[in-house]
């Protein structure tokens, strides 16, 4: 790595988007770290690995914060993207509604606010930290009430995080984005017959956090940027 | 009690509001449970008493159900409050950032969902079920980003569960409370210079709770009510 390689974190680096994201940042020759549940990416730089849902939020963001203090060895980096998360459904009466309500706080949650967190304590000034939300959380989601929950929880983080005294680095910009349903390959299995048009492209989404990484295009701070996605074509459009 | 008391399930009832409403439903002759974390209420017909903040969501609400299948033994509930809940600072570079954001998500996001499981499982068609928010998270809160991000959480669900399909029995109510500040003993305690007449009197609280829940003045399903108190007058104004 040069020394003035630009650096990224990308929470979630071993999943479908994640693996595209650090596939694009190395092409583009920055350096990269991935942050992922169990998983490495052999393609990352380096990598810290946290245990799943074990344990509690604050022991999964001391486990990440003493792995990459040792890492970074005081350098400071560019963006922070957090794309890591899940899905499950599942309206109050399902079987699974406590669990799944759970599961998601600590796929969103979690991985949110520990990439907050790496953002106040690691990020340059004028970096940028891309977080994960989802348009279906803009409204009520009773088919899947524990992802909308925690969606609306990223999205008010954003909101908090984009204001003065935040403890972001000065000058940064903080912004989600909003996807309805992404190409991913889980996707295509579990979805076969669904209009795939209206699907966001990893591509496109890695492309664009590569733009707002290298301080290109990027959304005024605060922004929940939905990806609307039609005839294949993607555009952007904030949410209010 | 008559066998004909009205019930409802009291979340959070040794709290301050919380043990306001216990005294005013009793008062009224309805048969009252209260759900507490580490404290009982005397006052309260029957007491379940969940353990803090250990543990897991899926098991704290375990705990609860098992407890309330068998005081209730078939018998369904008129309302459930929810207004269990804390307050914490923090901004994403406050020490306590992360430990906060952690009790916020367990105080009102563990017991919103424990609370809509209950409805979902143990309340009658036409009953109603109230949880706490906050108008501060219906914007950024950067000083209090934790506390902002759980409470948005819940408004969010609010929304989820009133919609159809939600898992709600039919011809339910579902609405969440949106304070600034109540005036409780510890707010007295900790903000004495603060203008109180600004402060909304849980008297107010228990007596519109109170009302909803016999089924007067509700608002619409899914309706976000903040509580806007000035010069000791509360009066109510749904976000959008």
């Amino acid at each position: 790595m040069a020394a003035s390689a630009p650096r990224v974190v990308i929470y979630g680096g071993s999943g479908a988007l994640g693996s595209v994201l650090v596939k694009h940042f190395k092409a583009e020759q920055w350096w990269v770290a991935s942050i992922g549940h169990t998983h490495t990416n052999e393609e990352a730089d380096c990598n810290i690995v946290v245990g799943g849902s074990a344990g509690s939020l604050v022991e999964q963001e001391a486990e990440v914060e003493s792995q990459l203090t040792q890492i970074l060895d005081d350098s400071k980096l560019d963006a922070i993207l957090c794309v890591a998360g899940g899905w499950a459904g599942g309206s109050a009466k399902a079987k699974k509604f406590v669990e799944n309500s759970e599961l998601m706080c600590k796929q969103s949650i979690w991985s949110s606010v520990i990439a907050s967190r790496i953002a106040a304590k690691h990020m340059k000034e004028g970096g940028v930290l891309v977080l994960t939300g989802a348009q279906a959380a803009l409204n009520g989601t009773p088919g899947m009430i524990g992802y909308g929950m925690a969606k609306a929880c990223v999205h008010q983080l954003v909101r908090s995080l984009a204001e003065q005294k935040s403890g972001m680095p000065a000058d940064s910009c903080v912004a989600a984005i909003l996807p309805a349903t992404m190409d991913t390959p889980m996707n295509r299995k579990f979805m076969p017959n669904a209009d795939q048009s209206s699907w966001t492209s990893l591509e496109f989404v890695s492309e664009l956090l590569f733009k707002w990484s290298n301080n290109t295009e990027r959304p005024e701070s605060g922004s929940l940027v939905q990806l609307i996605t039609k005839e294949g074509q993607t555009s952007l459009e904030n949410a209010k």
